[in-house]
């Protein structure tokens, strides 16, 4: 029969747990934020990501051609969906916007642990400000969520792609020089950085100072190589005020700035940010996002935007990795009947109980207590409640705590009552 | 630029409120009856969905071929995913399972008013038994979440295929002609069921009186009509059953008998039910199921298995025809800073209330109190929180209760407390 597709995944309920659990944690901290969910279609024209991200993106890309000879793919990533929405819908509406969106997304990659064909990604937009409290706030965001979500060690590293820019104007490369070094740097191969700059005969102590400023951490020390360069020394202060802002007033107290950060250079500017879980290895990175500029591409009128998305797979396996202890929810009550003629009186016990809002449920087989009860246990239920002829004819019921299994008589209308 | 694709939606913060709202309600009845959720790929094998339902269904699929010739499919319904995937993941799990799910399917359809080419479903499967109790929680169930989600007007009808399959067999109809009748029944068209069965040389006593069956609604008549049927008998004190523990046990009063709820013939059996929503007009199906067959199909061990779907979008969509009031939540507190330089006292305000769990959010734009108390309405702030200079020395907050516009002066150690 029909095999689950290469590369997708079925979520079985105690999986579903896990992740629904995730899912609600970082839903909250996004709300307690103030941004409001949004929802996107599963499929874009594919000239949306082809505009975005270049012709390149096909080769990874589900696309297809719908029965009325549309082309359209299965959305990739979420930041260009949300930013053709905000152009066809949402442009008039009070700035800033703050948007958040929680959704599956597809790629034809060759699977491997933590990557699959259809994955899941949550991620925020921030329009119409990039104020140094705001960038500030969106990165403390990205972070907050991932320490409420319970990961213990987690790497937030901050960059600036306008200074990368600067340091590249400064020894004079060419954009086709830019486009060769970016990979580079993003893989932090500094030295093979230095080589390819020497081979296409800059300085020596020229792409020293750049492949140093690149690898530096330090303001400070960035300040100094470009102090020539205003447009470049206005941006370094604006982050200075958003680390300052992150830690004085955000209270995120570990980041470390690094300039090998790259991300999507024909789309971000300026600010941008990765989180990593270590404890995943090569495939650490779990967050990534900053400021960037698409609106307009999309036929909008600029306006600031930026934004992050989180890896929820990663996420998740990075929880696991740690041994975080997922919350786990099984039944309040199961209850058993006792013979036939007893189901009808406990249906009506588990009905009366679930308008409380119990988790309840009963043996619906008729296949007596011990059975009955080892079922109970598969299904994580706190209480049992055994109801035969003998107890309804008293008006009572024997309650079993699962945990220790002490059992007692509880009066029928005490039964609510006697579960908390 | 790119426009969203036809018969597909975006769903805006107000709009996803409400969705998330009904969503939640569904899942919680769905939980408080102890089913738990699973999910399954956004798309299968395009044979998945040929298996179930034929090869006819292929004109109505958005399916495509990847990048490694895989014939695909995006999902048209969820039923045979997951029976796939208890197929090939769960046919060990202690009996009976209860399985929900919450999703989205596609279908290659002429939109129109309730009618979308991504729309979202959710619904339970119940495998591994068939009592009474069991098929009677399934449609108490169904009726009672979408009972809770605040339709007031619901008509929920019960038919049997056994049932239908016994009158058809009294009058000894071939399976060609029971395929020509049943999408007339489906359409409860009475008056050509019986012009057909005239053509087809039965008696016209005998036409007359299944016709008239199909019709009732009255069990003690339908047991008269196949009183000579054994099977049919069993059948319809199985249908009695379970409507008196439905009505008795369940408190679920208002349902109707109707034998022409047909439903898919190739694998529903038994029992099958539909729910309306009248204020709908004639798109008013708003959830069918009943007990159906398709483990086998799928390669599995044979086991009961039943189940229903809701359709979210129209639940929603009948919601709102009935004026139902969604809960709206906005911004439980908005801070003002008065001046650049209380942006980082207001930020460490607004730290501490997120902290709390409160929804807040800030002016990040530093535009002047007047414009900021316009933007804190348009998020439904319930408070807003005026910080100055002169405030900050004196260690208070303006705080404003935007309902009347009352202001007092609150102590910044109190401000949580004053806000509940």
């Amino acid at each position: 029969m029909a095999q689950i597709p290469r590369g997708t995944r079925d979520f079985l309920p105690d999986e579903m747990q896990k992740r629904t659990y995730l899912r609600e944690v970082f839903e909250k901290v996004f709300c307690s934020f103030g941004y409001r969910e949004v929802q996107t279609p599963t499929f874009e024209q594919l000239e949306l990501f082809t505009a975005k991200s270049g012709e390149g993106i096909i080769d990874e890309l589900y696309d297809f051609v719908d029965k009325g000879d549309r082309k359209l793919a299965l959305r990739p990533e979420l930041t260009a969906p949300v930013m053709r929405m905000y152009v066809d819908s949402l442009q008039m509406e009070p700035k800033p916007l703050k948007l958040f969106y929680f959704g599956n997304c597809f790629r034809y990659d060759r699977p491997q642990k933590g990557r699959y064909r259809e994955f899941w990604q949550l991620g925020c937009e921030l329009i119409g400000t990039e104020s140094e409290c705001a960038i500030a706030e969106l990165i403390a965001l990205a972070y907050s969520s991932l320490k409420a979500a319970g990961l213990k060690k987690i790497e937030l590293n901050i960059g600036d792609l306008k200074i990368i820019k600067a340091l590249f104007r400064r020894l004079g490369l060419s954009d086709e020089q830019v486009k060769y070094v970016m990979p580079l740097l993003d893989k932090e191969c500094f030295d093979d950085v230095r080589t390819y700059l020497l081979e296409q005969d800059f300085s020596e102590s020229e792409v020293g100072v750049v492949v140093e400023a690149l690898q530096s951490s330090d303001m400070k020390m960035l300040k100094e190589f470009l102090i020539k360069d205003d447009e470049a020394i206005a941006e370094l202060e604006f982050v200075e005020s958003v680390l300052k802002i992150l830690k004085d007033d955000f209270a995120v107290e570990e980041f470390s700035v690094r300039m090998s950060i790259v991300r999507g250079l024909d789309y971000y500017s300026g600010v941008v940010f990765e989180i990593h879980a270590p404890v995943l290895g090569a495939e650490k990175q779990i967050c990534g996002g900053g400021m960037y500029e698409l609106v307009s591409l999309f036929g909008g009128r600029e306006t600031p935007t930026s934004g992050f998305a989180i890896g929820f797979d990663r996420s998740l396996l990075a929880l696991e990795s740690e041994g975080f202890e997922f919350p786990i929810s099984g039944l309040d009550v199961y209850v058993i009947p006792v013979g036939a003629e007893m189901i009808s009186p406990c249906i009506s016990l588990v009905h009366s109980l679930r308008l409380k809002g119990l988790c309840v449920d009963f043996d619906m087989m008729n296949r007596g207590v011990g059975k009955a009860l080892k079922y109970a246990n598969t299904k994580n239920a706190k209480k049992v409640l055994i109801l035969g002829p003998r107890e309804l004819e008293e008006g009572v019921v024997t309650m079993r705590n699962m945990a220790d299994g002490a059992q007692s008589s509880v009066p029928l209308d005490a039964v609510y009552s006697s579960l908390s």
